[in-house]
């Protein structure tokens, strides 16, 4: 269920039953020649809200805008800085703990939010672990949990892509953009297949090494028809996750 | 066009044509018995959209949680503090100018975003204002404009609801969203028909003055009909805004 | 009364009466050829300490420099950034906060000011909404009262004025500090008689569009005269809205 | 000469003269039974507006509020954080920068800001120094001058008090303000005649210490008379610490 | 060579040679019943100072606190919050950057970081991919390295302890301070031997899981003679880590 | 006894018989041709821990970088913004307050930190002083003392100085790190003997007025011997004013 659609009074029926929430939360970034600029987004939110309506669980709106400055090079990307980050992840969090959430489980498309948002998540604990008053605030849970990353999709993915699977705008996370937006399909030919790998650092660094924006993946290899099969896995997996972070002692 | 559906190549090739973009901003806040906590985001991003087919202009991602401190009192409102939001929204357009945009125009869904936005506004521009170095950023110019404030939209407004339309939880928005998410209508009792109004200060008084959430308003009266005439006439309006906005010298 | 003549015994005793106090705020930032820097924060001033001598209210400080990055092309014109404005804000209402006042009400001399005080409020009543700790912090509520803008001080300059009044480096605001510093009465001749009118953005594009710093004006039929009648009636004005905010329920 | 009585014009017009301005800088609160809570913002005005007369020199609002956390057991007393005088005091000179301003001299009239102003100079600074892209913003120079704080000043304060000057709430201090506020004199007793002295925490510490708000002084002995010499000798002493400032190389 | 222990006209002639340096990081936090407050900031000290000696290369002053708000439940436990962390490593990395260092390679000692100082690098970069003014400050490139986190050195651990080892307060950090520190080895009896494992979330949380402070290590098999090996096994392949990050394109 | 060499065990047994740390602070920065970048650090933390051997005392880590942007100019300096400072300050000590540690002793070797570590005392009681919430966080007790500011090695400075002893590389402090560290003393020559003296602005600004970096002083007098006698009383002096801050009432 989607929380954008529910009113007030929906919600305050669901607390009594469970006091979970799903967060997707992704990135608006290039994604090479055929990846669109919302990859990370659209993936962490359809991914979200199949495990929503697996579980009849509740799926907040998707903060789109994630941790991307190395992607700035290319024109459409857009970031936020960690602070900035780590702000709207507090406020959220504070605004759902409020209501009762204490369970509160982010599912990420982008690995550059990884460490902001774990950041975040240490900042919102700092309060309370810091506070010698004596208030009694309650207690919140917060989870990190990356659709991409698990056993089951990185067996597919290594099935379905092996080592053209790469880092960045990746066939697996092109292939779901391709099942779930069918209108959207782009067609691009890069060179070389495969992409260049490396590190990163800020966004002129990355533009050089990486000229049309993909790292070590050849996302020529796409197709919806693998984006079912990957969306399928991955929300089973996600599911599950959440299940056992709500059902965690 | 969608910012998020397109390639970075096809940015690239667009901002050769206009420097323009369109972000929507909202809100996910209780919108009273049968209104949707997403109600504003939704509406900025039907408009936004909108606006987009009918120009053929370029779309952002919606920011869909906003200022909504003083809706906190009821299950499911999420808010940023204004600090945070000034930071969203000052990151999202330097990120946008430095590819080259130079006219970020906010179709915005919540009255509550206004003074937070027209602060961030000053904020980016303060940077520049404030700096003596000679350095030469490119300026840019941020426009917000509130989809149900204009002359078309106010006059329907009024001839469709008169004094029911109060100014939270509007028929208005709930009609908008009633034609957008047909399978999201929700049926409620309210009483009385027509809400109390009042000001507004901080959630827990926000409550006690507010009992179901709505101010001044009679959204039972929500049609997806209404919704339907709302829309177009918003876009319309909205639309021309815009290209005044880019028009301007 | 004034707060900073008065002793904090003073004080202590008048709070047994009343639990309101005044805040004026404006800005320092060129008003045209014959406008003083000072206007807005003079105005807000003398209209507030007018209304303290009416209802022997207590008139904090002047809290002189507001936001007014737009100006900073013209010399003299100082700036806060919205986020300092916002803190100072913060800071002076949680200080009275301490003592007992919930009635802080800002008597605003400056168009400048409003979104960033308004924003101020929200971030204040933000701690308290997003608060689930359970702590009984007293509730305050804060109001801002542009003294400019009202029925009767808009009836008084649109019939003194009529279409010179304009948006900024108005005759009714040179009228009423050449009112109040009859020392300060400035001489200036000025071209175009009514200034252009236009959109604000960064402090560069204003001075290209307004030369000598007017909007839509024309200053030079400002009169003491007219200053006293603009005095006594936004004096009246302002003070019935302070009374009216402090019984409201 | 008054900044805020200047047009914009005449500030022009003066930068080619000198590129130097005064800052007063004060505090709202507590000055024990018979001291004006304005006592620190109040005096440092005068001095500074003293001085401006003296020297022909440019005197721009005062900063009425300080760093005065540790007097809000005392109700009227107002406090900004550190945190937040610190960007005041930095957007204020970032601003006056802007206009070529480049000895910046505050004067002080409260002990408590003296850290704070101090670290908002370096907080300045810093950015220059910690800058390496060879951007080229004007160096600026900033000084804070205490007005009580000087071999003449401190001899007279001695001649006239001794013992019984003490360090807050000074006898001084409070002549200087009957001096210049005449119809503002308060008639309190206290006792002891001299109060006790001690360190400074938080404000609860200090009430407990401080029971009426004074440290170490007597401040019944204070007089029009004796603020008049007061006047005199910081006036003088203060312009010559100016002059200096700015002619240094 | 220690930066601290240079003069800078040493540290001038350094960077004629190599625009490197490596920064210990660490944390003051609880270790179990034998662990010193301060293993995690000791061995990332020795050993960045042994890959100094090996590589003769700069090392600057450890930056000792760091963050650990989970551990605030055991007394001596020190935390910076993220926000702060964040400012630290960029002020720092700043202030290297401006004499010339390019490659700040961070020598870790504590898993708690790892988030919080990678957000720190992204917001150091986006600094400068956010900014459009064509300023030309130079690049500089950021790496963190946990010294425990290796082929090599794991291992070793692995040899050394196996299951014992551990995720906090592990034998194989233990015995390196013993080793480091002999005359601060602790004696102290634990129960069970391999202490429980989970997941981290507050302060509260952590200590009602983790009655003693370890997780899921037995560090009664610490001894100096292991840290001797685990102090030359680090060193090596950390010094090899920095040789090839000073070495890349 | 050093905090880091405690465990968390030892510490909870301490703060039975006292709640009082010590806590030095230093700098990292240039301080001419033969003082070593670490003196400030280097010599407060030897300071510190020689209190802390005296009376039995805890002793935290050394704070090594603080507020040093004038000395930017000088390869190897590194400062913290004083923001960054205060909220490290304010960290520490708010973690410190979580164990029931009341009374915090900043033993500093560095001028430039002392206007921004007041300021966070302030920061830190202003958070209590500003709540008006009826909470009951304990009360908490800071104190700075400068480990070269006192009757008694102000006495030791003149007899073994004179003129010499000057304001930044004094002879004082680096015959102290030639005692502690006397395999890093440096041989230089400079000239003038006595360095000038004069104000201090940013760091372009200094490195222009003070070419060596010295100011005022001639550290080639200094001697380890000397070092030891500045040692032993420095220790001596800054123990008693931590006895006498433990006593306080």
């Amino acid at each position: 269920m989607l929380l954008h659609h529910c009113t007030w009074l929906e919600v305050e029926d669901r607390l009594k039953r469970s006091t979970g929430i799903i967060v997707p939360i992704g990135s608006t970034e290039q994604h090479g020649p055929n990846g669109l600029i919302g990859t990370d987004a659209l993936c962490a939110e359809v991914v979200a809200q199949g495990v929503g309506e697996t579980l009849d669980a509740l799926v907040a709106p998707t903060i789109a805008v994630g941790m991307a400055q190395h992607h700035l090079g290319f024109p459409g990307s857009v970031t936020l800085r960690p602070s900035t980050l780590i702000a709207v992840v507090r406020d959220t969090v504070q605004s759902l703990a409020r209501h009762g959430f204490d369970r509160i489980f982010f599912v990420n498309g982008h690995g550059g939010n990884i460490a902001t948002v774990t950041a975040a998540f240490s900042e919102i604990y700092a309060e309370r672990s810091l506070d010698s008053s004596g208030r009694n605030a309650p207690a919140v849970r917060c989870k990190l949990k990356n659709w991409f990353d698990g056993p089951a999709i990185g067996k597919l993915s290594k099935e379905l892509y092996g080592d053209a699977e790469g880092s960045h705008a990746t066939p697996s996370e092109v292939s779901l953009t391709q099942y779930a937006f069918p209108h959207s399909i782009k067609k691009a030919r890069m060179s070389p297949d495969i992409a260049p790998s490396g590190l990163i650092y800020d966004s002129e660094d990355y533009r050089r090494r990486f000229a049309d924006g993909r790292i070590g993946s050849n996302p020529m290899l796409s197709t919806p028809e693998a984006g079912k099969r990957i969306y399928d896995t991955a929300v089973a997996e996600v599911a599950e996750t959440y299940r056992q972070f709500l059902g965690a002692a």
